[in-house]
Formats: structure tokens, C-alpha cells, sequence
């Protein structure tokens, strides 16, 4: 229906396109008229644990005996410095933690923060930053600056700063894929490619491994690992913007540390951090940014009001605790195997699916788009009782981790009845 | 002591001088020695009702029976949309409301829309935005951009939009300065100065009436309401940040409507918005823009992952319903008349307060540098049981306002307490 007053996201003011929430438990959405919902993409890729998860309440029952939050300039408390600590200890040579909100303000800090570091060094010419072609870090302006992606970014061209675009990402359908280990990696090319824009850049900032709102594309990690080392020889701060797939989404805390294999200077986290639950954002710092700070005595400013939120932080608390005690993350591992085979057996039985691609939990399909109506998508699949949001011609899963491995069959009986019945134009 | 993980805002890494809270509850923060501190600048400007109110506690138990935050792209639920309705009711022309979690990502919400809707209309050259000096309006870079304070931007210059900026406001000491209800505005002046400059500026951006960042500045209201007037002329967007002033602050709504006496095209609201518990900040956006969307089929695109989370809008709407009903906005025009004589008072006894103003629940008192040592403020203050952030030389106090008419002659003590130990260095 037509809302009267709420704007909804990513929409016009008055799209008559929209389901009306009652409650949600689980991994359902339940409207209006009853009908539950499969939210096969985590609420916006947030919700590991689905919707009113015990360890989400009880965290916030907790907390709310005691406070929700203070102002944490000078001052803290130690559910915020426990839930550092543990931020920390994901990595082996990472220093220190802050917090914000929301995404893309998380990105904002740690470019703020590799930029400032090299004004105090006497480097202010160094305010460039080199992004990926299909990258997505947020959409404040200074983030959309570093946004790989045109359609989010054309109507702002007057207000952005100028950055560097690699092209020609070499993309993956999965760790089986051959580029995944040997992507040709031409060090000369990109040793060259950085030693030229060196005195112009603070910072190589991508998505670890895979590129959320370019369509869940799959980056080779061999290219990964190399552009980083060859990056880091022109002392080139590494940014990594973990908020969809770190703490859990591919398996593992770290995609940076536990995958490709590297720490970089600054990693933000966002979206699982919380569980879905609680607005909360964090950028977590190596020596090579935060000694500068020391060094010139410095204060770093950027002062959210709820910088530290306690309900949040104790939320996180338990969510990171939870993944290190339960077997979720070896779950997540056994389900990307069956994961790829669901979406390998749609791909064999329907024509239309260009091709198919799989990691941790997030499997996607790309559609062909002359045989493929992908504006009906969402109606049909809430029709099906599957809250679906395709991103152009890719439909892409990537739902609720903390019992994905049993629930696997139901989705793929899910996607196979949405695709049987989508109108085919051919 | 020094934190070994968490970075604090607004601070060095490793700062040593802080408090650690180990509970909260009315106006007080209880740290690890058992000390009761007021908490004087209701933590960073948010918390109206203080520490663990049972409003907030029971919104958020009820809205945790049934869920938490749900995906809001095509999807609402009923208190998302009754929080609108109240936001948009406060007004009488304003139309639809959009959400973020924190009031940069409002603030830059609000910019983009403003120059979206030129964009759609063929004016992409409309990019800049006049601001005033000494405003503060979030501190992502683009937000930065509209920052009329140095100490904020300046390192980060190299990457701020080009704006204008209006010197020489007219601030004054409260309601009852001459200055407040006639500010001798030069009509002809300002006429010519957004005339000249009209076909490049998209919006005029201020604080409505009171600059926090800037020490409590209070801007006279005949200024701000003349120059909106001008400005419209030609065409010129009004973005309005309430986001500290907004929502009980100053006894009213919305400062805007309620004591300038002018509807704004965008309207932001953050701290007081959840009663300072759940990170959320808001755009009310008029038909001036929300039209041109329309007109255009053109989506609005900022997706934050928490827009609308339904924990953080359940509280508002209790909040808002509580504003309502009961005296408490009220109570904050009659405290600030004690508010105004308690400093007055202050300033007959301490030489060194240079002078004092004071509006609605917000009061600050400028010190004279040459003789009082201002980075003594905080630890004195803390050891005397008050909570006391100093701006440079202003002291200010902004306590919760849900008890303030009962509090204003302990809050008086506290700081005679506080500015009689203030080292003096004459």
C-alpha cells in the first residue's frame, strides 16, 4: 500500500510495492495477512541469526537492567573495552578499536584516519584512494567517491572526490574456480600501476572477496593477496570494508586474515556485528595509522553520538562469544558446498540462468536478461513466501547462517517454485 | 587509565584521563570507585530523560516480544509508519520521512536530496550549500564541507565541496536580548547576496537557533527568520538541523516551526529523537522536494542497513507520545528562566566569566582564557561529582531535562563548586 508519511529506502516516496511487517521470528517474516516469508537475504544482510534470537534478547534484557548507553568521551566501561578486545584478537597485529553506527560511516573513519595520518606526516597531497571497479563502500558522498559503481553514484558527479578505478577485476564462481588460486597475476603491471600514483595515495580500500551490491561477484583471492603485497611495497595503507561478509557471513571472522591471508592497516564491520539487531559500526586499526596518532599527540575526531552504544556493544559481545563456541562458522563451511550444488542444479534446469556462483553462504545466479523479466521478481517470490531482492539480472540467497545447513533443501524448493513460475519473454 | 583496545572519540589513543562507568541511572553515571557524577551534558546532548527511564526500558521489552529490525526496501511495519505520522504532524506542510542511524547520515540525506531534486530538474551546476560560521553538522567529509569551524576541517581540506559560508551572525545572550527580536537585518543586502550566488547554491544549512559545537552559540531568532525568508526568494532550499535542539531540547517540537516560525524543506532530528538509547536520526522532508521525486519516478538512494529499525522507532514513538502528554516541554520554557538567572548569578560572583547566555535546557558561561586553566575542567569537575565537557573556554551545561525545574539549584552547586577550584592563573 501507499504509506502516507515513510519514505522508504531505495525507493520512490510513494511505491504501493511494499509487505507489511507484523512480527518475524526465526527466519520468517510475517505479514499482515499472516503469510510467512522466507527472508532469504537477512533483512539487508544483517541477521545471522535470524529474528528474535534469544542470545539478541537476553543481551538487551541484560544491559537495560543496568544502562543503554553514556557518552563515551572520556569515559567507558568494559562491555565496550571487552567487545575491543575480542576485535581485536580476531587479528595478530591489529591495536585499536572505534565505533560508529552505521556502514558507511565506519568508512568514512578509517579513510579519514589513513588520510589524516598522512596530513600529520606531511603528506596532504596524498588524499586519493584506490577502489575497485563494482565496489560498493556506502552512500555518504565521500564514501560514494570510492563507489564502483555508477548507477549509485551518477546523479552526485559534482560532489565527489576524485579517485583511482581498477578495471578488470578477475571475478570467480567459487574456490573451485582455476583463477580463484592463479589469477596471472602480472606483478610488474600493478608494481609499475602503484609506484605511479604513490605520492597521490593514502589508501587501497576494497571488499574482501566478495562485491555485495555489484551483484554478490566473487573476487579471485590470488588477485587479492598479490594486489595487497605489491600495494603495501608503495606504502599504500590496505582499508578493508568487511561489513557484509566479516564475523561470519563467509565462514570465517576475518575474511582479510582468514582467507586471503593478510591484516590489513584499517578493517570496518558493521551489518553482523550486531546480529541485525542494534545500529553498530567499528573500524579496527594497525600500529601503522594509530602509532602516527601517538606520535603527533593527536586526537582523531569523529564524534557519533552513540560511539560505543552499550546495548549494541553488549549484543556484539555475545554474538562474537557465540561464534566462537558454537560450530556456526564450520557449518557455514559444510553449507558453501551445497550451497554451489543447489544453484548448479537451477543453472541445469533452467535455461534462462547465464551462470551460477557460490561462497560461505551467499550463492547467486545471474539471469539472462533477454528471456528474464527481473522487475516481477520480488512480487512472485513473496507470492512464494520468499522475501527475494534481485539486483538487476542477479538473484542472489544469502540467509540466516545459525541453521543454514538444515534449512538449504527448504530455499532451493523455495527459488526452484519462483523460477518455475517467472514470466519468460522469449 | 589507558585503555588497551578501545580508541575513544574525540581523543588521543591511548588518553589516561577517563572515567569508567559501571552504571547509570535519572542524571547519574556511577563509575568503578562508586562515585555518583551528574551527568550535566545529558551524555553528548541525547539523553532527555536521563539514564534508564522506565519509558525507554519498556519500549524496547515490548518491541523485543516481537521483533527487532526488519529489512525496511519494500517492506514497513505499523511503527515505523506511526513515527513518521507523528514527525510529519509536528509540521503542517511537511510530507514524508526517511531514516539513518546517526545525525551525519541524516544531514547528508538531507543535502543529497536537496541537490538530487536540482540534478532531476536539469540544474546539476546547484551544488553548493550556504552554511554559517561556527556550525557543526556531522563530521563525514561531506557534512565537514558545511562546518563553520576550522578546528574540525582543516586537516581535511583537501577533500571538502567548496561552500559559502555567512560570517557575522548576530548571536545574542537569550530570548530577552534586544538583538534576539530585531537584528537590524539589511534586506537589500542579503537580497543581492543569494541573488548573485543562487544559480550555483542548492540549500542554506543551519542550526535553528542554537550552535552547540560552536560553545553554544544563540543565534538571533529575527536573524534566521529574515534570512529564510530572503533566501526562498530565490529559491533556495532550507535544511534545518534539530538535531541537537530539535524534539524538547528548547521546551518545543521543532524549534523551527515552534520559535522561528518557518516549515523548512528538510528537517533533521537524531539525539533526543530515542530519548539517547538506539542510534537513529531522521529526514522530514516537505513537498518542495519529495515532488520532484515523484514527478521524475525517481528512487531516492541511501540505504542504510537500520533505516527504520523497529527497536530504535518504538522508542521515538513512545518518546513523542510522552513529549505530548505530558508537561515536560513545558517545564523547559519555565526552567530557563532559573537556567538564565543561575548563570547571571555565577558570573556577578566569578571575575572570570566573561558573560553567560542561556536558552531552553542549555546554559554556558565563556570563561577568560588569560586567567582560568580550561583543561583542568573535565578531572576537576568529575572529582566535584559533575560530568562538565568544556568547549574550548565556554562551560556549558545541557542535564536531561525530564526533572530539570527540581535540579537547576543542585546543578547550581555543583558548579559553584566546580568554578570555585578552577586554578586560577592571574
Amino acid at each position: 500500500m501507499r504509506l502516507a508519511h515513510t519514505w522508504l529506502p531505495a525507493d520512490t516516496p510513494d511505491n504501493e510495492f511494499n509487505i507489511q511487517i507484523i512480527s518475524a521470528h526465526d527466519s520468517l517474516l510475517v505479514t499482515n495477512n499472516q503469510q510467512k516469508i522466507y527472508d532469504a537475504v537477512s533483512s539487508w544482510w544483517c541477521k545471522p541469526l535470524g529474528h528474535g534470537h534469544e542470545l539478541i534478547k537476553n543481551s538487551i534484557y541484560e544491559q537495560l537492567d543496568n544502562f543503554e548507553h553514556h557518552i563515551p568521551a572520556n569515559a567507558w566501561n568494559a562491555v565496550i573495552e571487552d567487545l575491543s578486545t575480542k576485535l581485536v584478537n580476531i587479528f595478530t597485529q591489529m591495536d585499536k578499536t572505534l565505533y560508529a553506527s552505521d556502514g558507511s560511516s565506519a568508512i568514512e573513519m578509517a579513510m579519514k584516519l589513513s588520510y589524516e595520518s598522512r596530513v600529520l606526516q606531511n603528506q596532504p597531497k596524498r588524499s586519493k584512494f584506490i577502489a575497485l571497479s563494482g565496489a560498493y563502500h556506502g552512500e555518504t558522498i565521500f564514501t560514494l567517491g570510492v563507489c564502483g559503481i555508477d548507477s549509485y553514484k551518477k546523479n552526485f558527479a559534482g560532489l565527489l572526490t576524485d579517485n583511482i578505478f581498477i578495471e578488470n577485476i578477475p571475478y570467480v564462481t567459487g574456490r573451485n574456480d582455476v583463477l580463484w588460486h592463479d589469477c596471472n597475476f602480472d606483478e610488474n603491471y600493478w608494481d609499475n600501476y602503484f609506484g605511479e600514483v604513490s605520492d597521490l595515495v593514502t589508501a587501497l580500500i576494497f571488499e574482501p572477496i566478495v562485491q555485495g551490491a555489484a551483484g554478490m561477484k566473487i573476487i579471485s583471492k590470488d588477485f587479492l593477496a598479490k594486489l595487497v603485497i605489491v600495494a603495501r611495497r608503495h606504502d599504500i595503507h590496505i582499508i578493508a570494508d568487511e561489513i557484509m561478509v566479516g564475523l561470519g557471513r563467509l565462514g570465517v571472522l576475518s575474511v582479510c586474515k582468514d582467507i586471503i591471508g593478510f591484516e590489513p592497516d584499517a578493517v570496518c564491520f558493521a551489518k553482523n556485528l550486531t546480529a541485525g539487531s542494534i545500529p553498530m559500526s567499528t573500524v579496527v586499526v594497525n600500529k601503522s595509522i594509530s602509532n602516527i596518532y601517538r606520535l603527533h599527540k593527536k586526537a582523531f575526531h569523529h564524534s557519533h553520538t552513540h560511539s560505543c552504544n552499550t546495548l549494541a556493544a553488549k549484543v556484539a559481545n555475545n554474538y562474537l562469544d557465540y561464534l566462537y563456541k558454537s560450530d556456526i562458522l564450520d557449518n557455514v563451511l559444510l553449507a558453501e558446498k551445497k550451497l554451489s550444488e543447489m544453484v548448479i542444479n537451477l543453472q541445469a534446469k533452467f535455461s534462462f540462468i547465464l551462470n551460477v556462483r557460490a561462497i560461505g553462504s551467499i550463492a547467486a545466479m545471474e539471469l539472462d536478461y533477454n528471456t528474464v523479466d527481473v522487475n516481477t521478481i520480488f512480487k512472485l517470490a513473496v507470492k512464494n513466501g520468499i522475501y527475494l531482492r534481485n539486483i538487476g539480472n542477479i538473484l542472489y540467497i544469502m540467509p540466516p547462517i545459525y541453521n543454514l545447513l538444515d534449512e538449504i533443501s527448504k530455499i532451493a524448493v523455495y527459488l526452484d517454485n519462483v523460477l518455475s513460475k517467472l514470466k519468460i519473454t522469449y
